[in-house]
This record gives structure tokens, sequence and C-alpha cells, in this order.
């Protein structure tokens, strides 16, 4: 096979065979295709597209091109959430635990932070003694015995993603929804679970900004993770205000240990037992979507949610007495109210400012060298829609140093748009797709 | 700049500035941009384009990558002509020596045999003796003093145009009329001539195969010619069928030979004294097409065409005699006369088919490193309309041994059509653009 032929094939818009895109992952993979061919190939997709069935095999050939996790020890239905990245997304701090609390075997790999949008695996490790390296092996134990292990993702699970993935960074071809579905599902797959419930956001601080864009990044996930013999269901949610009120790594465990306590009735708490409802359906432990509300509901209730992430602190050498005593995690030396100077509506938060503003406060990386402020965040005070007169705080920020404080305080002002009139409220799932 | 917006902005349908385009060729050309983000370019033109304007910018960009010959030296006004390549395009060993022997300058750098297609280098040197190893300097002297000097391209012109199109090569961006146009022009461009007739072939033995394609070329190619303040004209030209009837180098001589000694009335004469006296109009020396072509016919009655051309030969070092001796060009081993076997009408002719059909005889390289057997070739003994009998003799084949005349004898007679009726005839000369 002659790679310069497919590549001619792709530019004319033509399908590419199984066995071709094969070949492309392979010789990605193995490095005997060259990057400048790769390149183009990455091009040619980005502008003439996939179509599902060639983005299902190119998600089945990135995962095989690697370690596939072997679950099969594990007993029961392994069920893992994505979300495509939002600001203030702490569904996986509530979710992994309380599911766990009703029996789902849960084994999650997470990631860290990137760009304006938080990572579980950072917020986990703020804190105090966490630990989240663990092998396979050892959290396949975890969970045979305690119900629930998280992890950092290992790194031999679908290199050719790691390939592809770097050089479309610097070829100006990350903004390709079958390449973005077959990054994600193939990371995925590789992990080994049974089904997967997509949480894919939209609006101004995620990637999909259009619910169209975002229908059809879920709708092909669902294609790739059907043909892969996965059941998968996708939410579309709402990302045109921070999903939650904390932002930041021990904020977020804040809020997390909040809503498990059955004290905050907010966006973050819907969506999260939206998803996790789906959870408990695929992983056959609720019957339908409605059961498995009311399971996950009683299981705040009862406190078993907020036990189980107790217990999960303490497997991983945390000090699970940080969700009772939040001045454990430790405080920013600097804080800063911001205020609104105007009267009226908040009728659009660019949320993506907001995100990047919590960088600048220390909650994310801005090079990959950076470390991380655990103490540092946002506690936003209003949502859209809500009403504001001038001096009325919007958010409180934390940070090292007021410096930050105030540099990200500017970034939040100009993330707000007011207006005299309330904006038409729009709905916080948009979606549900099987 | 970060040439990753570049590549976006382009990937995005947007214009590229001037600034932008520069960048691009520098950085190419200088090695500073890396092949995999040059060839995610490249695959984002291929696609989706790039206007007159932005071409003729890349186009005077690469121009402008490397050393641009000075012909100032050389009194009156140079006139270049180019043809985008055909089978039995014996248009330059023609019009070099007539042209000249009407009092136009003439300097012209020549390139080698590719693909199914021959070069005006390799006919030359089919001459024994023929230098086409001329320096500048070399050349502008005997332009000044002979009014002729014909030679291989000096490797230091438009440097970026060969980073881009051995790239090109290898990720299959090769079929883009805007990165055609600017490869080609930049070259002619930096060859240094005043003026430039553009000779674009269209049809079965063309890059291009449609007129459509070959106008867009032609229109391009224009447009980067004028911005670049050159005098510029095109003929768009049939290449359904070899436009002369000898395939081959030293048979290419003898051809040229021939209609310079006025025995040889065929298609390749009219395209050859239409392009002829296109030049002369630009070269200031005839007023108009009418009058260009009575001076160009007169120099082949009165042999003065002829006369320049054995002036040439001698002037590089090669016997003048074998324009009136062809036995001294030497003869092929192994001959073969094609037969048909139906009978009817020639109503196509695959004029690709037929160039490689020579490759295969010897006349071209298979690969870089093939020697050319400079008497092999083709001569052909029936045109496009034709009526044929079996047993009729369509073609007569010369190579070094039988074997290659039997495979290129299967490789012909698969490149003819019969048909009952007699096809419609298409005109020689399609469009005349300035």
């Amino acid at each position: 096979m002659n790679f310069v032929d497919l590549i001619i094939k792709k530019r004319n818009r033509q399908r590419l065979e199984e066995k071709e895109i094969e070949f492309f992952v392979n010789g990605a993979a193995k490095g005997t295709i060259p990057d400048y061919q790769i390149a183009a190939m990455l091009m040619a997709i980005c502008i003439n597209g996939l179509d599902n069935e060639e983005t299902a095999c190119l998600t089945s050939e990135m995962t095989a091109s690697g370690k596939i996790l072997d679950l099969s020890r594990i007993r029961g239905i392994k069920v893992d959430k994505h979300s495509t990245g939002g600001v203030a997304d702490t569904t996986t701090l509530i979710l992994a635990p309380l599911t766990a609390s009703l029996g789902l075997p849960v084994i999650k790999m997470c990631g860290r932070s990137l760009g304006h949008t938080g990572g579980t695996l950072d917020k986990l490790e703020s804190i105090p003694g966490m630990k989240t390296r663990l092998t396979a092996d050892e959290a396949i134990e975890q969970v045979n015995s305690k119900g629930i292990a998280i992890m950092g993702q290992t790194a031999d699970l679908a290199p050719a993603d790691k390939v592809l993935y770097e050089l479309r960074d610097v070829t100006g071809t990350v903004e390709s929804i079958p390449l973005i579905a077959a990054s994600i599902m193939s990371k995925k797959l590789a992990a080994g679970a049974d089904a997967i419930v997509l949480d894919v956001k939209c609006g101004s601080g995620a990637f999909m900004k259009t619910p169209e864009e975002a229908l059809r990044l879920a709708e092909t996930m669902l294609a790739a993770g059907k043909k892969a013999g996965k059941k998968t269901a996708a939410l579309i949610t709402d990302m045109n205000q921070p999903l939650g009120s904390f932002i930041g790594n021990s904020l977020e465990v804040i809020e997390a240990a909040e809503i498990l306590k059955g004290r905050n009735d907010n966006d973050l708490k819907t969506v999260s037992l939206a998803l996790g409802s789906k959870m408990l359906v695929l992983g056959g432990i609720a019957k339908d979507g409605k059961e498995g509300l009311e399971m996950l509901n009683e299981n705040i209730e009862n406190g078993r949610g907020l036990k189980k992430f107790e217990e999960l602190i303490s497997l991983q050498g945390g000090n699970p007495d940080v969700l009772y005593d939040y001045e454990l995690l430790g405080s920013s030396l600097s804080s800063l109210s911001v205020k609104i100077r105007q009267s009226g509506f908040i009728s659009s938060i660019d949320t993506y400012k907001i995100g990047k503003a919590s960088v600048v406060l220390g909650c994310g990386r801005l090079s990959k060298t950076d470390t991380i402020d655990y103490t540092a965040g946002i506690i936003m005070k209003k949502r859209l829609g809500d009403p504001v007169n001038p001096g009325d705080t919007i958010a409180e920020l934390f940070a090292a140093d007021s410096e930050k404080c105030r540099e990200a305080a500017e970034i939040m002002r100009s993330a707000l748009t007011i207006t005299t009139a309330p904006p038409k409220k729009s709905p916080l799932i948009l979606y549900e797709l099987e």
C-alpha cells in the first residue's frame, strides 16, 4: 500500500477502507509513515471529514495500537464516564463515590487540568496525602475489595493517539470532530469499560460552541462506541456558565462534598445525577433513569455517597477528615471580591474567560512545568439571568498573591455581559442520546 | 507570526496576506518551518485553493527565494516560452532557432524528460557532442554574439520551489492549480525574461485533462506574470494525441529539422508557429500575429531557421551535420511495426499511454538513475480521425531490444479506440489568452 495514494483519496473526498485506516494508524504508531505525510492526511481529514464508519474504524485501530486494560477480573458491569471538558465540572468527584456506594464497580482513569479546564487528578491531589498513581493490578484489587479506585492514565493506552494528537496540535488540525471523537473514544475503549456515558459540553466554556457541533460529536462518539460493542449513551449539557459555583482544585473537592452532604441543590448536582442515573442503568443497577435518580438521591440523603468518598480518600492515602473540616485543605493568602459596576441582568458569561481567570489564579498550568496552587480558585456568586446592582459581588477570588487576584478580576469582569432585560433561559440538558 | 495560525486560516478558507505568504515561503526555503507544518499548509491550499492574488504573491516570494538571472546585458526584449508538458511536443527545438533567426534574443533554460513527457535538454543531448552545461555568463555572452543559447537550469533558481515541490510529490498535493502555477511561474520569472508565452496543454496526454482546468491554470499563470510586471500570453492547445508524429529524443531532433526544412506541414508546425508569432509580437519584432506568422514562414522557406539551428549546434560543441544526415544520430537495434486489428476510425488516443510506451522503449527515465536511449522512440503513422483497416501500421517502434518493442506495442494498442463512425474533430488551438 502506498500512503500517498491514501492521502490523495481523502483529499478527493473519497472514503478510506478499513485496511487503509489500519495501515495509517499502524504506520503512525510505529513511525514508519513520516510526519509530513501524517500531517497531510490529518489536514485532508480535517477539511474533508470522515464518516461515522471511518471514524469508528479509526477509533478501533487507535485503541488496538496499545494495551487494552483487562477488567474482566472485576465483577459486574464496568461503566466509564467521560466529559469533553468544561469549567467547574466536578461531576466525577461526586459520581465516582456515589455510584460506587450503589454497587457500581468504579475504576476511573482521570486526566490533569488542560487549557482552561480543570482535571480530576489535580483536584484529588489537592487532598493532603492522596495517592493517584496506582498500577492497573492495584486498582483492580481495590475495586474488587472496596468497589472504587481512581487513578492517573497509564502511558501505554492508545499510543497512536499520542502521536496523532501531538502532530494535530502543531499542524492546525485539532478542530476536527471525527479526530476529536476518535481520540477520546480510543482512550476510553482502551481503558476497558463495558459501557460508556459521555457528557458532551456545549457553549462558551466548551470546545463545541454550538448544539449542532456538540450533537455531531456526540453522535460520532456513540457510533464508535457501538461499533466497538460497548453500550454507550451521551448527554449534551450546557456550558454557557460554570457548571458548579466552585472553580479550583480544593474548592471543587469542597463543592463535591457539599453536594454529597445534600446541602447544595444546583446545576452541578442536576447534571451529575442525570449522568449518574444513566451509569446505573447501563450498569444494570437501576431499571430506568427514574429509579436511578431515586437511588442516587437516597444515597445522598443517607450519607452513603459521602461515606464512600471518605473511604476512597482513606484507601488512597489521603486524609478523609478534609470532608468535614475544609480548613485542612489549606487556604489562599490573598482573596478579592469581584464587584459589578452596572445594574441589570447577567445575560451572558464567557465561560472560557472564567476558566482562563482560574488558570491565572493558579488552578491550572500555563506551561507543562508549572505547578498548581491547589487552594487557588473562584467562588461564583451569581449565575446567568441573575439581576445585579452596582457594588454586588459576582465572585470571590483566591490566589497566592493579590497581583494574580487583580489580573483575574479584570478577566472576570470582561467575561460578563449585563443587559437591561433578563436573558432567555436555556436548558441545562439539551439532548440525551443512546 | 505563528505558522499554525496561518495553517488554520487557510484550513478555514480565509485569504493569506502578503506578509503571511512571505513568512511561509521564507520559512520553507530556510528550513525554519518543519516539514509537517509545510505539508499541512500544502494540503489546506490544495483543497481550499488560493485566489489569483495569493498565487501571484506566492509566485513572487518563491521567485525571490533565490537568484534572479540578470539578463539586462542582453540587448532587446527577452521572450521565454513554456509548455506545461505533452507528448511529441518539439516546439522548443523549432522555435528557439527560428525566432532567433528573426532577431529575437533567445536564452533558453530547459528541463529533462519527466514522467511520460520528453525534455528539451535530453533531446538536444541526443546530438553527438552537444554541450548544455553553460554558466549564465557564457550563455549571455553567446546570446549577445550569436543570438541564441540553450542550457540546463541552474540549481539556484527559486529554491523554495524545490522544497515545496519535493514535499508535494510525497504528500499527495501535486494536483493543485495555484501550486502548479506558482511553481512554473516562479522558475520562469527567476530566469529573468521580459515576456513569457505559455503553452498550456489540455487533453489525455496533459496534466490538465479538461479545457476548464487548462483555462484556470492559464489564467492563474497570466495573473502571476502580470503581477510581476511581465508581458504574458497563453495558448491552450490540444494534447489528445501526440503533437508531432515523432516521439523520442533524436527522433524529435529529426522532426524539428524536417519542419525547419519546410518539408512537414503538421499540427506540430501549426502550434509552433502560433507560439512563435506570439513571441515575436511580445518581443516587439512583429507588429501583430499575422505578420509574425509570415516572418516565421519566410524563415522556414529561406532556410534561415535551419541555419540558426545548425549554428546553435556548432556553438555548443555538437555535430551540425546531423541535420542533413540523420544517420549520424545513430539508430536502434530493434524495431517493430504496430499493426491494427480492427477497422474503423481512430476516435481517441490515450496520449498518456503513448508517452508511457515511449518511456518503456527507453526515451525517458523510470527512475532518476536510469540512462536514456537517445535513438529509441515512436513514429506515429496515424492521427485522430484517420480511417484504419486490419493490418494497417499505426506506429513504428524503435528500441535497444525486441522485448521493449513488444511491451510498448501492447501499451500502444491499448491506447487507441477504434469506432465505426469518425469522431468529431476538436480544435488544435482552443484558446488564446493575454
